[in-house]
Formats: structure tokens, C-alpha cells, sequence
């Protein structure tokens, strides 16, 4: 007998994200594309009628059977079936766009039952379609983002939400290229409280690990500085000297090849140049303006520091363009190609 | 007999910068590009000597006589005559890329003159390669940097550093695409106070005034949140309903199309696809990270508010690179060519 081989291919949990936004059709709409296919088994996370308003949307063809558990799903799962796992209250009616209560708390259940079945090893990864963090606020679940959220539910407090851009799209990255942020979702102005060596420092190792993830055997990661032109000697600012440099320094003396305080702007340019693996930023748009100019669609959010593998698209739920079957696919495909990638990474390394 | 249609063209002094960086070679290596003589009429200013050393270093043809005036260089300058005016001491050895208070003194007398020269209207308008700031600093010429050193030369407060990217670059904005910075050459935790409403209104107002001198009859300007997410609807600072919206709103009462305050990542992808004539951004690496990724070579640096026209290559001193004979012409020429388009407005404007 023929072995399954499709059965060797990792399991992922696909979350919906807001039922308003473009997080059904966009899960739905790559159900036909054999790329998804072809790197993992996927279940859908999410209200199944919604899920099934999306496949019809976007012309999906096969079955949508709702199951009972992941394990029932990955053993159905195919190009032609595309099995869903309900999570919490149905949604019932919605408006395409519309910040709601039961989208956020739909799109809450989703993420929290997905991570504890990643958790549980029901499922190799986790793949997660956007949310809106306005709703997940109306909805009493006061979570600044996704990343946070997992972070708290896998009881974690060293973790990174890193941009990636698969190699196919960082063309002169053999591994890809991830940014990886030392701070998020917080205002410019707590930045500078919230940095410090250690912090900084840790980041510079889960940047390091997840490259090494990525199949990139020795990691050159380009550490940002935070004032322009890299503080131009301390006149414009001593968190380099303060903070940075030693922060350099011993993720160096732990192994790590960083390098920096760099002036972020041609940092970013010298590592699309393939010059660095990754780069360090110290805050949220110091990462995205590079990243989303580079890629806008197909780059992918991935969490650093998880005991579980959780992708994401890097977009948001995209409230005016929601529902009308033109959202852009290509952030899905790259997310769970990355997932399934870093999933079977791990696999590896624990059979060891 | 036949006008002597190139007396036509805009005078044009040039800064060599300092004498140790890229800066003589990158003047000396665009002499033979017939863009530069089709778009203006050049003078070079600095130490003859020196660019007589980057002509020969980049294979320059041609006469480089030492001139007296900026008019005998004009009358006289052409493909295969590249003029020189002394600006203050020989600098005589130099080793490259060193920080010497000798280069940092040429590159400043040389700005200082050129200057002098276009408020006086010996030129049309003025183009600098780059100096160093460090340099600067050594001889006791405390300007952090040349936008600064010339709003004071002009006595003016009310100015901006704008990176442009001309037409050619910025293939989907059909005038280019200008950034303009509220705060620059400054630590990023200065920045919150040196931001207001008057301040960002003015910016818009400049950015506005710039665009039209570029050809757009109508610019579309899209102003940066300072948080991310523009700060998330407060939830990750208030800057944006303090300031910026109200900024915005002065601006759109004096006639002016700005939009915002967006969340920068999403508006500098959504500016380079032709949506936003001008973007302007709260902080230089808001606004460098973006245009050094779409045109590292070739951003144009535009000063705004000045009674003279002055631009400028948008990289630095390249200390690594420079007397290698290598540097990168295309920012020069893109500079040259903007300066032109820019004073050949003027000069139409103020002939009304």
C-alpha cells in the first residue's frame, strides 16, 4: 500500500478572526489553492455559517462540514472539503465592517480555543485570520492585540511579535527576513520606559531563534537604534550609549551575532540587501513602514516566545473592503506556508 | 543669429561637502552626464584642488579652471569646462573619510557662500553634497546640519528638511513624492514637545507650497499619526486628538487638502501607490525609513521655506566609500535636476 504522505503534513487550526471583517473570505478563498494544501492539513476555527457565507462569496467549491473536534477535521481536510469547528455563541446577522460585541467575542473564542488546542497538541500551529481590537474591546476582552493575548494564555512574558517576509518575497534573503519589535501596541511615549538591556537583549535572542527556525544556520541580526542617525554621537540622545550598545553587547557574549546601535533607515535598506537575517526595532513603526512598504500582502506576523507555532497575516480585518470579495489572498498562503514551515521545524528538532 | 538657448537655464552653484567624504567625486563624476548640462548651468564651489583631484580620480574630461566670481563660471561652464570657485583655506592632505576640522571648515565656508551668493541672486539656486556633522562639530560649527546652518543663513523659523522622489522614482505620483519633517535632526523623545498644532499646520502649509513648485495643481497631503494605529482611537496615546487632528483641521481651513492623522505604515504604502502628493511625517526616520527603501540613491533633499532654492543628495558622507571612485552619481543628478525644476518655477512665478 501507497503510504498517506499528506498525513506526515503538519496540522493547523485556521481561526476566522472577525466575522465582519475580510478574515472569513480570506481563510476561505485559499481553500482552492493547492499551496495550502500542499504544506498542511488545515481546520477551519470559527462559526461555520459564516465560514460557509465566505466559501460561497468566493466561489469555493466542496463540501464545508462542521466537525467535532480538530481531530476529525484533519482527517477530512482536503482541497475539497473544508471542515469547520464551531467556537462559542453563532454569530447570527452581521454588517460587513461594523465594530460589534459578538464579532470581538467571536473572534476571542476562536483564538483562545485554538491556542489551548495548540497547547493540548491537538494541532501543529495555529494560523489566525485579523481581529478587531476595537470589538475584542467591546466585547470586555481588553487585549491591546492578538499577540498579547497569546502571550497571557501560553503564561509567557518573554515574547515578540516579528514581521516576516518569506524568502520568495526578501529575494536576497536566503532564510526570509524578520523584524523583530522590542515594543508594540503602546504609545511613542512610553517607549522609553518600557526599553531596557535585558529586554532589548532577549529580543536579539528570539530573533536569533527564530531564524534558526527559518533554517538560517547563523543568524546576522541588525539591532536598530531608537533617535535618528543612531543618536550622531550622543547629541541627539543617549539611549544608544544607555541602552542599545549594551544590550549588543551581551547578546554578543551569549552568542549572539547582533550588531548595532544601527541609524534604522539604512539599516532597513542593508538588510533587504541581504546583509542582515533580521533586524531589532524598538518600536511598532520603526518595523511596519519598512516592512509593509516591502510587502504589503504577503508579509507575515509571527509570534516569537510562544511554547506553541502561531502565524498570522499582517494585515488588518480591512473594514471597507470586508465582504466584498476582493481581499487580497496572498498574506494567508504566505502565514500558513510559514507556519507549516516552522511546525515542521520543530517536529524535527524534538525527535532528536 | 541663434539664442543662445543654454544662457536660458538656471545657475546653479554646487558644494563639494566635506573634502574627505564622497562628496567631490560624486560633483567631478556627474560633469560628463549631459543630464546635468541639460538641466542647468553649474559652478562648482570649494577647494579647486580637491575637485580637481576627484575629476581625475573619476576620469572627468575637461578644463577645471579656478574661477573668481560665480558669473565668470557660468559664462563659461559646459561639458568640457567644470569651473571651480574657492571657498576659504586650501584644505590641502586629506586622508578619506577621516573627521577633520580642516574638511568640516571647507564644507561650512562653502555652504555659507553659496548661500550668500543665492540670497544675493548670483545663482539660481544652490545643490550641496554632503557633509559631516561630526566634522562640523570639530570646527567649532555647531549646526546639526545643513537644513538648520541655512534656515539661519536666511534667517528664517519657519522651515522643513523634505525627501523627494522625483516623477521618475515615484512612478505612481506623477509630480513625485515629498515627506515633509515636523521635527529632524532631534532626539525621538524631544520630539513630543517640539510637536504642535501651529507647528504641523505649518508643515502641511510648506508641504503644499513645495508640491505646486513641483507642477501639482492640487496636492493631496497625508499627514503621519505619531502612535501606532494613529494611536488606536487613544488607547496608545493622545497626540493624534491633541494635536494632530486639530493640526489637520487648521490646515483644511486655510484651503489646504490634508488628510489625517493615519497610521504611518498603511499611509506610506498607500502614498507611493499615487493616493498622496506629500506625506507629512512627524519624526525624521518616520520619514527616512520609507523614501531610503523606495530610492536609496536617488531621494532628493529639498530644504523648504527658504527665499532660495536648495537641495541636496539625500545620503551622507559614505566615509567607507569615499575617494574609491565608486560613489553612486544618480542622487546627484536627481538633486541637480530638482533644484532646476524648482528655480525655473520661481522664476516664472515671480515674472507673473
Amino acid at each position: 500500500m501507497m503510504p498517506n504522505l499528506a498525513s506526515q503534513l503538519p496540522t493547523i487550526a485556521m481561526t476566522m478572526g472577525d466575522p465582519s471583517g475580510v478574515g472569513p473570505e480570506v481563510v476561505a478563498a485559499v481553500w482552492n489553492d493547492l499551496r495550502l494544501h500542499g504544506c498542511c492539513r488545515p481546520v477551519v476555527m470559527g462559526d461555520p455559517e459564516i465560514f460557509r457565507r465566505a466559501c460561497e462569496l468566493r466561489g469555493v467549491k466542496g463540501e464545508t462540514p462542521t466537525v467535532g473536534s480538530l481531530a476529525e477535521g484533519f482527517a477530512m481536510t482536503g482541497p475539497n472539503v473544508a471542515p469547520c469547528l464551531p467556537c462559542g455563541e453563532p454569530v447570527g446577522k452581521l454588517t460587513p465592517g461594523e465594530v460589534t460585541s459578538a464579532g470581538g467575542e467571536a473572534a476571542y473564542q476562536a483564538v483562545v480555543l485554538a491556542c489551548k488546542a495548540a497547547l493540548a497538541e491537538e494541532c501543529d500551529a495555529i494560523v489566525t485570520a485579523p481581529l478587531s481590537k476595537a470589538a475584542l474591546h467591546v466585547a470586555g476582552r481588553h487585549y491591546p492585540g492578538h499577540t498579547e493575548l497569546l502571550a497571557e494564555l501560553c503564561g509567557v512574558d518573554d515574547f515578540a511579535m516579528m514581521l516576516y517576509l518569506p524568502p520568495e518575497t526578501a529575494n536576497r534573503n536566503p532564510f526570509g527576513l524578520g523584524v523583530v519589535h522590542v515594543t508594540l501596541h503602546t504609545s511613542l511615549r512610553s517607549v522609553f520606559e518600557l526599553l531596557s538591556i535585558e529586554g532589548i537583549a532577549a529580543k536579539c535572542a528570539l530573533a536569533d531563534c527564530a531564524l534558526r527556525n527559518f533554517g538560517c544556520p547563523a543568524p546576522r541580526i541588525g539591532v536598530a537604534a531608537l533617535n535618528p542617525h543612531a543618536g550622531e554621537g550622543g547629541l541627539f540622545g543617549d539611549e544608544e550609549a544607555r541602552l542599545i550598545a549594551p544590550a549588543v553587547a551581551q547578546a554578543r557574549a551569549a552568542g549572539i551575532n547582533a550588531v548595532g546601535p544601527l541609524p534604522v533607515d539604512t539599516l532597513m535598506v542593508r538588510a533587504t540587501q541581504g546583509e542582515f537575517d533580521a533586524v531589532v526595532a524598538m518600536y511598532h513603526d520603526q518595523g511596519h513602514i519598512a516592512l509593509k512598504l516591502l510587502a504589503m500582502h504577503s508579509a507575515v506576523n509571527v509570534t516569537l516566545g510562544l511554547p506553541i507555532v502561531r502565524t498570522s497575516v499582517a494585515h488588518g480585518t480591512a473594514a471597507d473592503l470586508a465582504w466584498k470579495g476582493v481581499a487580497e489572498t496572498s498574506g494567508m498562503i504566505a502565514a500558513t506556508q510559514a507556519a507549516a514551515r516552522l511546525a515542521a521545524e520543530m517536529k524535527r528538532t524534538s525527535v532528536r
